[in-house]
């Protein structure tokens, strides 16, 4: 195992790699385009690992993220976040150079952006399909109308198609929840292409939930899929019932700093600004993390009864039921939320010790 | 105003330097010395605006920071933060250089430290005054006693007295109740100063958290105070009675994206990655930060009764009730928990524009 000095996120490549095989199969299996979302790792070097699979195109939720990866070759990047006319620059200067997909979340954005834009950019839009967070509500017949004619008569924006991200099968709790979300969804998306399938004939339907694209077996129907949290899975897709907790690739290694075994009790150097916040709640108790056995390979997933309670900026709380653990020893700590985590932390360090790189917060 | 593109970071330069004023005069009325905490800010340019008003010793929760403002001049610091002895050779390098205070949280840390040491450290001892993270329990007389005894015996080792940090001060929200719990703190800590001042007569007696650092006057009998949130304040501190809303020196200006006047939502880019995931629940709502009103000079905190409801990677929902935001709109958003923000984000831009650099996660 590699030496462990401070907050350390381990990154267990076979099960990423196995993670990233099965979404690849599915995808090819269902002749579905795979454009899975890199906000999850937001690194190079896991990048490759789809392309080496033959995956073409990517998914980020911002230009700092597009701008990194067309660095590394890919030349037909989605930004899954609305436009934001703000930032015009950084979108002509990819437009330029790569085929870029933006989101039009609301109507007003498409004479904003249209304004500025210089090079013909691909324009979707994002469609509600219950997740309320961003799109156009799918029954605002009227509008939708009007946001496609209007960017079907930019000079520099083709319509590419319609959008949809179901994020409320977050709060799924079993796979028959997840699927019946996701009919919803198709059946919404279907409704759009019926529509707008003869006037545009290139039409993309685009979706993307990791808890769908794990538990489904074929994509019928849709254009591409864009999940983006199964490359590392966590504690909260394995509740889901995205995963199991064997196919979770990510763990922080935390050094024990303190032991407190009368109430129960060691303290990790490992706090929110390496997990992030993001915690779970299970039968009443609040989790940040839980922790796993240590394992000559890396780790094993039969529970230890450990896991951590509190975060503070550096201190991690870990409540210890057996009391087994000593100032010095290392714990591994499955986290509940990846993405957040990944980005919270500079690097990955896989079990064989190597680094692997990924893009820093824009300074 | 600056030009804002994406989220960005900004800080009102005076209300910040009118922080660190008022505490650099309130230490200096109580002839107590003043050793920040930098962990909040991380930056060598806002050390620099506290050496510049006298304060010669800073306090920070990693090596990586110690490291960090070593490089800047500082030559007393004290790593807040339980030992870590997998990091040794870091200890080794700052000690051979500067004068470096550790914080021994367990009896077990005393030996695992002692046996890598090459150059001299000054050891605390972490006294848990009820805050219940860190720290020996005051009663527990006979090991409080064996680890003093154990890092005076230490040939690189000098015991420097008693650190504690009264983190439950963050539950209070009333001035009476934080000076309850000072007092508490005190009573323990000149429990702890009767008993080895005549063995130790340079004993330092250490406190610092920010609520009590705010809403005392004076310091009579500590040696020294560490609060760290202070230089920047914010929406929890407000909460607890430590400060004005209109202290608050924070706030991260966030592109309005999208907007659903349907549900009175706006959609701002600006998410966990940007504030962190750190809330507070008032009224049974709970806010990741509040919306005020941008002026020529900066913000104001009359209220606008917008709120940010809902977070996710790179996302903010804004609870917009009056529906006046549009797509486009710059809102500044106060910070719930200033420290992890700034932890977030790569850098401050003041209110003039410029650029103040801050330490990067470690890679």
């Amino acid at each position: 195992m590699v030496q462990i000095s401070r907050p350390t996120l381990l990154l267990d490549r076979k099960k990423c790699l196995a993670n990233i095989d099965r979404i690849v199969s599915k995808a090819n299996k269902s002749d579905v385009v795979l454009r899975p979302h890199f906000k999850t790792h937001q690194s190079h070097e896991i990048g490759r690992w789809f392309r080496d699979r033959g995956v073409e195109k990517c998914t980020v939720s911002s230009l700092h993220m597009a701008e990194y990866f067309a660095e590394d070759g890919w030349d037909d990047i989605t930004v899954a976040f609305p436009v934001n006319h703000h930032e015009i620059e950084v979108i002509n200067r990819l437009a330029s150079k790569i085929t870029l997909n933006i989101l039009i979340a609301s109507i007003e954005s498409v004479p904003l952006i249209q304004s500025g834009l210089k090079h013909n950019v691909n324009a979707f839009l994002d469609i509600d399909t219950g997740y309320h967070r961003t799109g156009f509500a799918p029954d605002n017949v009227k509008e939708i109308d009007e946001a496609v004619q209007l960017i079907d008569r930019s000079p520099v924006m083709r319509f590419a198609g319609f959008l949809s991200h179901a994020g409320h099968t977050y709060k799924c709790r079993s796979q028959k929840e997840i699927k019946s979300i996701h009919q919803e969804e198709m059946e919404i998306m279907f409704g759009l292409e019926n529509k707008y399938r003869s006037a545009f004939k290139d039409l993309i339907m685009s979706v993307g939930d990791t808890p769908s694209a794990s538990v489904l077996d074929r994509f019928e129907g849709m254009t591409e899929i864009r999940p983006g949290n199964l490359v590392f899975y966590d504690l909260v897709q394995e509740r889901i019932g995205s995963c199991t907790k064997d196919q979770i690739a990510l763990a922080m290694a935390c050094p024990v700093v303190a032991v407190y075994p009368e109430r129960n009790e060691a303290i990790i150097y490992g706090g929110g600004v390496h997990f992030s916040k993001d915690s779970m709640t299970i039968d009443d108790r609040t989790s940040f993390g839980e922790v796993v056995e240590k394992t000559d390979k890396g780790w094993s997933t039969s529970s230890t009864g450990s896991y951590l309670k509190s975060l503070s900026q550096e201190h991690g709380i870990v409540h210890v039921p057996e009391n087994n653990l000593k100032v010095g020893d290392v714990v591994l700590v499955l986290p509940v939320h990846a993405c957040l985590t990944a980005d919270a932390m500079g690097s990955y360090t896989t079990l064989e010790g190597e680094k692997v790189a990924r893009l820093a917060s824009p300074v």
